[in-house]
Parts: C-alpha cells; sequence; structure tokens
C-alpha cells in the first residue's frame, strides 16, 4: 500500500494528457485559452473525409476524455463548406471491394467517431457553411451545438448512395434533434436541408453569415469555456445516459450528479460573486 | 439434408408473396410500379374504420413484409377527407356493450395495424386532407412521411369520445414526431391541429393544395421507390429498432446493418454511376 | 374474510382524501369546480422557493394522487413573474456550507418534487409571466401544459451558477419537448428563452398576455376539468410509462389501458349524448 497521494500530480499525470502540443496531420488544430479549434482543410475538395483523417479524428475525440486543457470544441470547415463527407475516391471506391469483415471494420471505425464525440466532457459546437453531407452530416448532428449559414445544404444522403440513413448513429440522434418526421424525411429522401430550415427545425441553434461564421462560433465557445466547465461536462454525460432512462431514474441520476457539483469550487464561488454583486470566475473545479 | 439452393425460386416463394394480384373488399388498392395505393373509400361518412376494414388493413400491412413488388404504400382518403376514425355507429355503439375480454381483443386489433404499419418495410406516405380524426390521425401518425393540406384537420379525439389519449401507440409515437408538450396538448385536449401548424410541428413533411394532394404524395412516394429499396427497408427497421436503444448500442446496431447494405450490388451501382457521370438504376439488392 | 363490499365508502376514505379544506402554508391555494390553483405568493422576490415551500409543493403534488375532487392543477406565480427558483440567501448560501449526504438530500427532495408532479393523476397547466428561473423553470417543465407571454424569461441557469443542467430531470425531459440541439443550447449556456421562442419550439403551448394569462390557463383547465378525468389521469400515466418503452410495447400498454377505459361509464356517455345530438356530461367514472 502506498501513502503516495492521490492527487500527485505524477501519478494524476497518468490520466491527464494536455493536447497543448497536438499536432495534426490530416485537418488544422489550433488551440487558444481552453477552445480548439478544429479545421478540415481539403477545400478544393470541400473537405471530404479519408480513411486517415477519419481515424486521426476518432483518436483525437478520443484523447479529449483526458485533456485538461481543452474546454470546448469548435468543428469548421476551410473554404467555405463544412464536408462532403467520405471521399468518393479515396473511400467509397475502396468500400465496394470489400468483404463483409473489413467492411464492419470500416463501419465501426466511423461509428466509434460518433461515440467519442459523444463521450469527451468537452461541448462540440459545429460551424457549418456550403456542403455538410454524408458523414459531415453526421459529424454536425453529433456535434452538441451547431451554428449554421443560411447558404449552408445538410444532406443525409446515404440513400442517394445506395445505401441506409442508419449511418453512425443517425436513426437514433437525428429524430430526437429534429423530431421523427422529419428525420424520416430527411433519411429516405436523402435531400438537402436548407439553412434556415435546419433553424426552424431546431437543427442550427442559431444563423450566421459566411463571413462571421467562425467568430460566432469561437464567441460561443469562449462564453462555454468561461462557464464551469467540470459542470459542463457533467451536463454532456447527462444528457448522453439519460438518453434511455425513464424520468424517475433520471431525477435520482440527476440528483447525484449535481450533489457532487455542489461540492466544487465552483458553485461557491458563483455565490461569493453574487453576494458580491460580482461576476463569477469558474476554474473547473 | 437437401442439396437444393437457397434461392431456388420455389421455396423462396415461400416467403415471397406479391400483391400485385391483391384484391381489396374494405377499400380501393392499386400498384403501379412498386407503389401502392390505398384508399378509404367511404366517402359520404369521411371514411370511417369499420370492424372489418380494420382487420383488412391489419393483414394487408403484414403481407407488405413479404411482398417483393411494393416498395413504397400511399395511404389517402377519397372525396376530400383522410378518415374519420372508427365508425360511431358500426364500432363505438357495439364497443359500449361488451365486456373486458373482447374489449382487449379489439383494441390489439387496432394496436396490431400500428405494428404492421411499422413492420413493413416499405414506407408509408399518408396523403392527408380535410378530417383526419380518431383512428385516422392514429394511421397518419403511424406512418412514415406525411404529405398534408391546409385545410386538413387531424384530431386526436379520443377523450371527446370519454376514452384516453393512449390509443394505438399515441402516447409513444406522437411526442416523437411533435414534441412531448405539444403532444400532450393535442391529447388531453383532442382539439384539431390545422394543416399550416401541424407543418410547423414536423407532423406534416409538406403542404399541397387538395387538387395536386395525391399527386405530389404519389411523386414522393414514386422517388423513394426508385431509390435503394433494401436499403430504404433497413432505414425503417432501424428507426423502430433504435427507438429505445442507447446511443452506443445504437452506433454498433448501425454499423452492422450499413455492413450488410454496402455488400449489395445498390452500392455498388451507385459508385458506378458516380464514376461514369451517370444517375444510378438501382434494383434493390 | 370479509364480506365487506370493495366499495364501502369507509373503506374507500383510506384512500381518497379530498384537498378541499386544504390550507397552504408557503404559497396560495385554491380550489374551484375541481381546477386547483397553486399560486407562489413573494412577488416581492419573484417568488423564489425555500426548503420550506419546496417541502410543501412535494408533500402536496404527493397528496393529489389520492384527491378526488381535484381535476387539473394550474401553478402560477403573483406580481407578473412566475418564479425565480431556489432562493440565492435561503437556499444557496446554506448549500455551499453543506456536505455530500446533506446535499444529496437535497437534490433528492427537489428531485421528489418532479417525480410528484408527473405522478399525481392531474393534468397540471403552468401559466408563465415574467421571470421563470432554475428551479421555477423546471417547475413549468415538468407540468403538462405550458400557457406563457411575450414578456416571459424561462432559463435553466445552473451553469450560471456553477451548476450542472442536470437538475430535477432536466436532461432528460427537456430535449423530448423542444429537442436535443435547443436542450443542449438552454442547457450549456444557462440563457433566457423568450415567450416567442419557447412557443416557436414546443415549449409553451399557446402565447396570452399579461392580463389575461391566469384566466386563459384557468379556462383551459376547466375544459380539461370537464372532460372524462379519469381517461385523462390515463393519458398521463401512459406519457409517463412509455417514455422508455418500445413501440410494440408500448401499443400492448394501450391496448390494456384503452379497454379499460372503454369499460367507463364517461365512455358509454359519450357515445349516448352523440346519438341523441348532445354534448356529454362526464363524470370522471
Amino acid at each position: 500500500m502506498s501513502d503516495t497521494p492521490l492527487l500527485d500530480p505524477a501519478l494524476q499525470a497518468g490520466n491527464r494528457r494536455p493536447l497543448a502540443g497536438y499536432e495534426a496531420r490530416h485537418f488544422l488544430w489550433s488551440l487558444n485559452d481552453g477552445v480548439a479549434t478544429i479545421t478540415l482543410n481539403r477545400p478544393e475538395r470541400k473537405n471530404p473525409l479519408t480513411f486517415d483523417s477519419y481515424a486521426e479524428l476518432r483518436d483525437l475525440f478520443g484523447q479529449l476524455r483526458h485533456a485538461p486543457d481543452v474546454h470546448v470544441v469548435v468543428l469548421v470547415g476551410a473554404g467555405g463548406n463544412f464536408c462532403s463527407g467520405g471521399d468518393v475516391h479515396e473511400i467509397i471506391g475502396p468500400l465496394v471491394r470489400l468483404k463483409a469483415p473489413e467492411l464492419l471494420m470500416f463501419t465501426r471505425m466511423t461509428g466509434d467517431l460518433v461515440k467519442a464525440m459523444r463521450a469527451c466532457p468537452q461541448p462540440i459546437v459545429a460551424a457549418v457553411d456550403g456542403v455538410c453531407a454524408g458523414a459531415g452530416a453526421i459529424m454536425a448532428m453529433a456535434s452538441d451545438l451547431r451554428v449554421g449559414t443560411a447558404r449552408s445544404k445538410t444532406a443525409f444522403l446515404f440513400n442517394r448512395v445506395g445505401l441506409a440513413g442508419c449511418d453512425m448513429g443517425a436513426c437514433a440522434i437525428l429524430p430526437r434533434i429534429v423530431g421523427q418526421g422529419r428525420a424520416s424525411d430527411l433519411l429516405y429522401t436523402g435531400r438537402s436541408m436548407a439553412g434556415e430550415e435546419a433553424e426552424r427545425w431546431g437543427f442550427f441553434n442559431r444563423l450566421s453569415t459566411p463571413e462571421a461564421l467562425l467568430d460566432d462560433a469561437q464567441a460561443l465557445a469562449r462564453d462555454l469555456a468561461a462557464g464551469p466547465t467540470f459542470a459542463n461536462g457533467l451536463t454532456k454525460t447527462m444528457l448522453h445516459q439519460e438518453w434511455t432512462m425513464g424520468i424517475d431514474q433520471a431525477i435520482e441520476a440527476e440528483a447525484q450528479a449535481q450533489a457532487l457539483c455542489m461540492l466544487t469550487q465552483d458553485f461557491n464561488r458563483a455565490y461569493e460573486a453574487f453576494v458580491a454583486r460580482q461576476k463569477p470566475v469558474f476554474e473547473g473545479n
């Protein structure tokens, strides 16, 4: 039995791995004041995904679970488009020649990206302009908040390429965002959802302009990063956990989670600030 | 042990029963190019249901599971109304005199109609004009897509006849389409939902005019029928299966289902067509 | 074995406890023609909750399960505001000094209020004007129907005080009312939802004016109280029960519940009234 304290920095570091020095290979990565920005960056092709970028995104979102220096993630595409989905030549072409075991390896990899996006504690803000199609639409859907533009076109176009709408969790998640009827429309027809329609349906949280989009998304992200980030992480966890809980179960689960938050200094900081008529400064603990 | 191949037509026919020659007794039935149209046809009474038409609809939707020649179903009413629900004289009158076992037989029969509508692989497009009430509103709700008119009136009016809103799955399905608050309003008050309201709430996928309604619904159905129908059937199955799955479970289930679709020729056809800059012609396999 | 009939009034009274004579201590209570009105009444502080009013509300909603003389509940605040949530001085102050067991006792008490609101058979109509914040927003959310005003501001502001959005069931219930994306926005940012926005998102069922709000909510409540109240109670129970049921399970559950309603006299009364071209008079049995 060791008498090393639980919070010994050396031990703690075992499960805390900052991402400040992360060097992305298949997209752009920046980190400022707790706000990470991931920029899909093949603008000449409208930022398609490849096997490599899928895998790196999956791994990076997985690492975010242990990154104490990232509080919010912004996901955006370069050059006026969000993401055109799986590259036709680099992904679709090879897939049509694969057999069942390899295909399942691929669909599980793409699904693991969504699982990692939902499992990391950081809220993810998607900034959606232009083309947002296939796996691109899925990444927007799998984010926590979405800022879009009027000219954006979001298409769950799987049935246009001979596939089912059940891709990376779409049949579970999309109906909870826009309703079962509208999700059915998007998944059965593969049609584009226009920007204003997406706002009206609750897919986009707000509309911006192509020029202001990234700024607006990052401003929203900075607001979230200035909040009680430990508590925000629990909000995300509980939105995930309670997906299939009954109401009474959910209430008990929230009683436990919220009691935990009431033991944080951030809760105390908010109270002290209120009494002193000041704005609280949260520290995420 | 037999050496008969699995796809021997004679064996296959055991579980494949085309509906081309179906002769409906209690409504109209037509089938063109994979699009079946069911027309409730007692226009002088606004197309109410009877014990007989309930049973035939339940059986027909059950048979659709095995019908390779039907790819989409359009459900419509004759004479400017969709369906006025259970006939007061032919259904409500007898019901008030029945005892518990017979009543449960009846409510199970009506529920079985919804189960069959959700279990068949074909997307169902409801074309809703005029009166859409009681079990009529349920049939619209239990469809996959809904085209309506501004003048239509959809009423889950069960509490107006002394009953609860929990009829044929309404307390489970309606909240997922229009939200829990709006569903509560409709079910507690029994009030009519107007056509534009229904579109605004996500109940109707689109609005048409009384004159163009059937054409629009059938055009939408033909579009779906021209798509990858095997994949569309899996979309429907997964929207059903994932109703109460957690997100991670749903993603695994979709990884398997989509891998299966990637083994179809339709997926390959879409890829080949893309490369050849042509429009794919899907065959549902 | 007793030969006392099941409906012996003395025995029946054991589980039927009218609330006609209820004297509220921490809010106002009135009861007219089956419509109870609970008025949060500390208008100078925008009607905050205290430990005492939380506990009394929890107990009162618990008692409503056994109150045969209350058919609908209206929940409103005095003086142009609904409720400002937990009082900063009387609740937040003490909480920051409590330890884990006491904190869990508190969060469970607040959760028990929502459980009791969902478990009583009476539909609850919230009448929301002005400030509706924190636990106030939760009580509005936990009601069955909501009438609001354009000037109202509904804020799930937990993260503004250093806490998580998972409070009293919000991460489970709010997404089902306004959609997962909009709920995420409200819970991560703590921002106010304006009245017209709340109507557009399906949080408010209808908008009224500050002057007409209470009248409109009570008129809606009287309409519900004039309906088949036993059946309405089952509607509420089933909306709760079916929260996490699969579709086929829900349909079977509804078949049983509706068969039970078909054995009530209210069902027969509706039929007889229809045949006689009269308006039915329901009695809740």
